[in-house]
């Protein structure tokens, strides 16, 4: 049971337009609204914990269509017997990471169920979000000339989460990237025009810019030398053969800007924290709706979309 | 750990004022949110499964405080090796109930955890809202001299749950009552003034009214003899000795009227092919918080909070 299996099965009962587009974000009448389940393992990890990461999905899903969060909506499947410390830290995270959002929960659920009905806990966030007049942010919106950006370096949570699991021993400065992308984005909506928004979580930035460039029948080209990826990511990744670019972000925004607004959109992110590292790495052009890659070594290849997922349970 | 202690940990760390309110939905800006997670077993049972009751149990917490539904999200969690078939056939059932909602999903998330990490599938729904000028529901708005009126028999989706689970072999005529309570619930709003308004689930009637009774600091005298109870149900709960008032209902409501409003509410309700059965149970009276049961024997006694659950995973 995969998720394309998944989808292949909810598509055509379920599917309203809404969940065809496969925004991150869907409308609620006027608003947005998102929600992710969350099974992470293990559910504590440097950078964060199963709490903090259910709060930033969610804003950052909500961010990713340029909506700033009004309240969020927990729900909690426990598995019986999960220690009352555990919970009390995941709890302090949530509450951390809404003050970091500026929002608040405002609705809630609790379900125990019996031990060995499900691995410890699983936390779903839902989110309900307000666009700001005149934005209108899809992954549909990229087109030839814009220029595409990534807020920072890319597969810190991914590669964290494997190395934890994989026990490879952690790097000093391997943590997860995860936070609200809340403030970087609002600033940089209230800077400049931005067509597209989107957060690399599953299957990092290959799979992200793979379905911006299908939904908006274009190429994307990037620029491998370009993209920020920490030496410590890296070192993971070449020890289990992963491709960085395919390692899920969870506190990172691609951005596609139409031309000429390149400029004022990197001086506002490098006054943002969480972006200090934000580079400009590629354009859109003409094409069929793919990815190219130019290497460091000059060549070019099609970035393909990750076949399945490398690590089930990352987020 | 139970759903007290859950709460004792959570409250005091993301304990905002709405959270410590306890509604059914908590408003996110000027909308309604609530989530719920389904952990129901077995998820498929006489009268629905657990796409259904997902989307009923959703779009009736918005209900609750007078919300029409404006769009849902929903999540799964899916063990790894789940039929495909099942799948389908609980998401024609959320498909199906957010028809007769009048609303649809517009975002959604799967996650597949590997196999024994849950049991089968747990679905969180969340749903955004919108309340009519003028309407404003709260189980902290129960008056004295109220009226207090059930909207159908209860404790069928309880007794159904716990009839399957105990092998007690089903009356023919016993099934969940759950269902979409978005249209009677709007009648009813357009037809007269309601002060409260509540879905027995957890706990039953007995914990629902426990709430309204303490969240308004009053009494709420109830007339046993008036509460709708299908036999099928009495039977279940003499059975293993639980009281039909605890058990759970996912299609009925209870709503507290102030007086003068008790007739026009009967006749709106009695168009409604759901509350056919409605009925006026009792009264609010002054009192510290509590329920008072007028028994068929012509004895009073408090009606108390139910103690724990008796049976998880009922919804």
């Amino acid at each position: 049971m995969t998720s394309e299996l998944v989808e292949s099965l909810f598509l055509p009962r379920l599917g309203t337009e809404q969940l065809r587009a496969g925004e991150d974000s869907g409308m609620a009448g006027d608003r947005a609204l998102s929600i992710d389940s969350f099974t992470v393992t293990p559910q504590d990890f440097p950078g964060g914990d199963i709490g903090w990461l259910a709060v930033c999905g969610t804003v950052n899903d909500l961010a990713m269509v340029g909506a700033r969060p009004a309240g969020l909506a927990a729900a909690f499947v426990l598995e019986e017997g999960l220690a009352g410390d555990d919970l009390a830290r995941w709890a302090d995270s949530m509450g951390h990471a809404c003050r970091e959002a500026g929002t608040e929960l405002v609705a809630a659920d609790t379900k125990v169920v019996e031990r060995g009905a499900a691995d410890r806990a699983f936390v779903t966030t839902a989110g309900v979000g307000v666009i700001p007049k005149g934005v209108r942010i899809s992954a549909a919106l990229a087109a030839p000339g814009d220029t595409v950006l990534v807020s920072g370096p890319v597969g810190d949570h991914g590669a964290t989460i494997l190395s934890l699991r994989e026990g490879l021993g952690l790097d000093a400065d391997l943590k997860s990237d995860a936070a609200p992308l809340v403030e970087p984005v609002a600033a940089l909506l209230r800077a400049c025009e931005v067509h597209t928004l989107r957060d690399p979580t599953r299957g990092g930035l290959a799979q992200t810019l793979n379905e911006v460039a299908a939904a908006s029948r274009c190429r994307i080209e990037l620029d491998e030398a370009a993209i920020p990826v920490r030496p410590g990511v890296r070192a993971v990744c070449d020890l289990v053969g992963i491709d960085p670019l395919e390692m899920a972000c969870e506190g990172r925004f691609l951005a596609v800007l139409p031309k000429g607004h390149q400029r004022r959109a990197m001086e506002v992110l490098a006054s943002q924290p969480l972006c200090r590292s934000a580079a400009v790495i590629g354009r859109v052009g003409e094409g069929p709706g793919d990815v190219v890659l130019r290497t460091r070594a000059g060549a070019r290849r099609l970035l393909a979309m990750p076949l399945g997922e490398h690590l089930p349970r990352i987020c």
